[in-house]
């Protein structure tokens, strides 16, 4: 079946949300990002703030932040209890999935991240992908980008995708950049990221093509 | 750094070696399969069918097998022992790494299995690509070129594999099927075969290209 939505996965810093945008771009269709945040918040009454950090990180390493921050929250707090006495977390992981599988309902798009390849696994017009690179690739794309941190590079690497691969497997119970969880895995670092846009954009199709 | 050289390592069923070889007849480059078996057995002096058994194996699982096939070729332990007292697994493993470098050394080809990506690891020139596809993909395949087994189509799909993952383990360290060992994957049963042939052929630069 043709593939008309673009799901990226992708290591701190190997330049997956710079492909995706490229894609959404030369193919002109919408790419959403922290949209999918924005929504979310909008919906559960969290901040976005708390809404991407709960994206980030595996329950059992954010309960201290769950309480701090929800504390301000009550409103959301009782939206959750109201979801058939639902945990904050899975009531952010119903809502981001609604959210998710509306943005799919509304035609072809490009979304980054929030495990949207298992959120839309059962869709056939989805092309799920997983961008990653070498340590020294990203290393020096993240100095780059982002500057110099408290943190080596490597740390900031290993923390930021430690915390994707814990939340993934709690959500999903899949092995984050396992081949087989994705239609199509790229080394950015090797491919280059132009050329990886260019060949994700040449598999789906996208209105008017 | 130009890609002249393309391994493929590939999940049973998965039409890795049907795929390889139409991107060595496309770009008339040589395609290297049982012949890495053939130079092996030739080496070493043990037969093929052995040394392909060996390469499928995690010497764990193969005491049995080693001894009763090794007791009929004296002369091939004997060249195992003469290598600073190797075992018969590591010296196999050895000749192999000699066999596939030296492909590589001889230009522009295609490798298929026998750990080429991490034997070809420090090379630049290397396109190092795992191909997959559903069980459901695999099972029919499977079936439409091999036939009935005794086992159940399901059953010999995760026979074979589990043998090349614990192989490639042993042999390697890493884990086979991650993302991060490969330079792209391709799920071949969503793309199609001859598409993922055509896509690797176009990463590849070949003579005369």
């Amino acid at each position: 079946m043709d593939k008309h939505i673009l799901t990226v996965s992708r290591e701190f810093g190997s330049g997956g949300r710079s492909i995706g945008r490229a894609v959404a771009e030369q193919l002109h269709i919408p790419y959403y990002d922290k949209e999918v945040i924005r929504q979310v918040a909008q919906k559960t009454g969290f901040d976005e703030q708390f809404v991407a950090e709960n994206g980030e990180y595996a329950p059992g390493k954010t309960t201290l932040s769950y309480i701090f921050k929800a504390l301000g929250r009550p409103e959301a707090l009782g939206r959750a209890d109201a979801m058939d006495g639902l945990s904050t977390t899975d009531f952010l992981w119903v809502i981001q999935h609604q959210v998710i599988a509306n943005l799919a309902d509304h035609g072809p798009c490009v979304i980054v991240g929030c495990c949207s390849d298992f959120i839309l696994k059962d869709r056939d017009d989805c092309l799920h992908t997983f961008i990653h690179a070498s340590q020294q690739y990203r290393a020096q794309r993240i100095l780059r980008l982002y500057g110099e941190g408290e943190k080596s590079p490597q740390q900031r690497l290993a923390d930021k995708d430690g915390r994707r691969r814990a939340n993934y497997k709690y959500f999903t119970g899949r092995d984050w950049g396992r081949c087989q969880n994705y239609h199509l895995s790229l080394d950015s670092g090797t491919l280059g990221e132009a050329r990886c846009a260019e060949l994700l954009a040449s598999l789906l199709t996208a209105p008017g093509r």
